[in-house]
């Protein structure tokens, strides 16, 4: 039986403080503590223990492979911030700032190890080679996606099938994996895997997207950062992409070879969104990805109510405004 | 029965060679060749198949194990270029100066996780299960042992004793994981398992005193790089430490404070090592591990010839030139 995102809520975060890390050296185990403190949605080992226990296992039994996971999105961001050079993360100086770039590299390194020895832990060895399997060729694929991500910004050739493969390796294959994790655990046959790994898939591309709409289109107070900055950076989102094919004016090409300034760059780059119609197509492709998520639940073959848990969530996904 | 060490290392050789990683995304893989293919001494995975086929295993049984302990060690020396911003390895330029920094972190990370992958691979399930386990607590250890090598650098309170609990953590335990993993694979009890382990941590501790006598006393062509690195870099070697202690001609903390030009620097300091006999009493140190590591070969009851293999290592180890 299902319980409701609270309870898997308190569960991850009572398993994040629980996990013990030694006190000594502070300099390797105090920024791990830091990263994984961090007021994150929590929204991968959610999706992992949920689909363990509407598929009729227990969220105890996944519990590790639910952190595992968490711990290794986290590794992510901490190193994702030190390639990006970001400053803050959530609203506090990320880990590279706060200590410095060497222990954020070291820091994560040993995250990655904690999150690959985990995902073996509290399952029989069958599972645990199963688990194992899928968590590697997902980071693999995260990898991949980062790569291609960083390869994007010398490139003047991406089309919105390339971005969508980007976003797809970086962000959705670890939801996809989250998912699967659960199904896996619970037991569930292959076919039913599929479905569950596609579901969190379908999931994480609305996701993403919806970050890259409220990054343009959001309100700053409830997205909790200013609005415009893919734009200022020349982030290569499905909106300035699709722009960039579409755009007769030549007013994108010329922001790119030569920008306003700041203010001005959003807001002549956004008019060609605007008249573009891109605002309703991109919440369009994101119904459309969230109705194909929806479908997957469905061939889940779950109670109603449990199925309401995952296209609620998947509905929230698409429509939230942070 | 135990083959010579040319056989070993062309097995390493050719398993490094034939792991396939794909081609795309290249800003991915190719850094990942690069590092591997470096024209390292592959001790590490020698001493593990060695050390298996000694112990009544084969080679061929534990060379995915051989190769994740190799993979990860490449790794680690990665990283350590990047946070130490070490330009050239081996006489090559380093990743991070080849490729760049995020490009270096990015193909650290995908080596940790084939690493991690790699030590399950080709063993039934407790085996895996037991070699992880040993290889996680390792990467751990090895994590330790950076960080408090970083940490020393702002210490003026190290003692000798802490230094050689720092190498052993950043260098030796990954010796002993290879022997104990040959080991393990060749189905060796506990006991024998870990008089392995303790081998190879023994001659890893000499193997880093070594490397630290031959920065200062080296012959700069043999070495293969510039001799007294350490001493301009204030590096907390044995030497210096043991000199920080005994000197009672203040030079030592004089030139810390306020240092001469980098040649006559290190020709103080080195009068100062020569006077309190330093040179002598390091190599006695090396050998006193050294002649504790064949104690631990003794106990293994292998062959007088197998034995042997082990206790020339270690001899080369402690006299080696580069």
């Amino acid at each position: 039986m299902i319980h409701d995102i609270d309870y898997y809520r308190n569960l991850i975060e009572g398993a994040i403080r629980g996990y013990r890390l030694p006190d000594s050296p502070a300099g390797l185990y105090d920024p791990i503590r830091y990263a994984m403190d961090c007021g994150g949605k929590r929204i991968r080992p959610i999706l992992c223990m949920a689909m363990c226990e509407a598929l009729g296992g227990s969220a105890a039994d996944v519990v590790n492979q639910a952190l595992a996971i968490e711990m290794f999105h986290n590794f992510t961001l901490l190193h994702d911030d030190v390639m990006d050079h970001a400053d803050m993360r959530r609203g506090r100086p990320t880990v590279h700032v706060r200590w410095d770039e060497r222990t954020a590299i070291l820091s994560g390194d040993a995250m990655l190890s904690i999150a690959s020895e985990l995902v073996n832990e509290g399952v029989d060895a069958a599972t645990a080679s199963e688990c194992r399997r899928l968590f590697h060729r997902t980071a693999m694929e995260v990898y991949e996606g980062q790569q291609y991500d960083m390869d994007f910004e010398d490139r003047t050739d991406v089309t919105v099938d390339d971005y969508l493969d980007m976003i797809r390796l970086k962000t959705s294959v670890l939801l996809g994996c989250a998912c699967r994790m659960g199904a896996i655990v619970a037991g569930a046959d292959d076919e039913c895997q599929k479905y569950a790994y596609r579901f969190g898939e379908l999931l994480g591309l609305a996701f993403q997207l919806r970050d890259d709409y409220l990054d343009t289109y959001g309100d700053p107070i409830m997205f909790g950062k200013e609005i415009g900055g893919d734009i200022v950076n020349d982030k290569k989102t499905w909106l300035l992409i699709t722009a960039l094919a579409e755009d007769t004016s030549g007013v994108v090409t010329q922001e790119l070879a030569m920008p306003s300034e700041q203010y001005h760059k959003i807001e002549r780059i956004k008019r060609v969104y605007d008249d573009l119609g891109l605002p309703e197509r991109c919440r369009e492709l994101i119904e459309r990805y969230i109705a194909d998520a929806n479908r997957c639940v469905a061939r889940l073959g779950l109670k109603p109510v449990d199925a309401n848990f995952f296209t609620d969530l998947a509905s929230k996904s698409s429509t939230r405004s942070n």
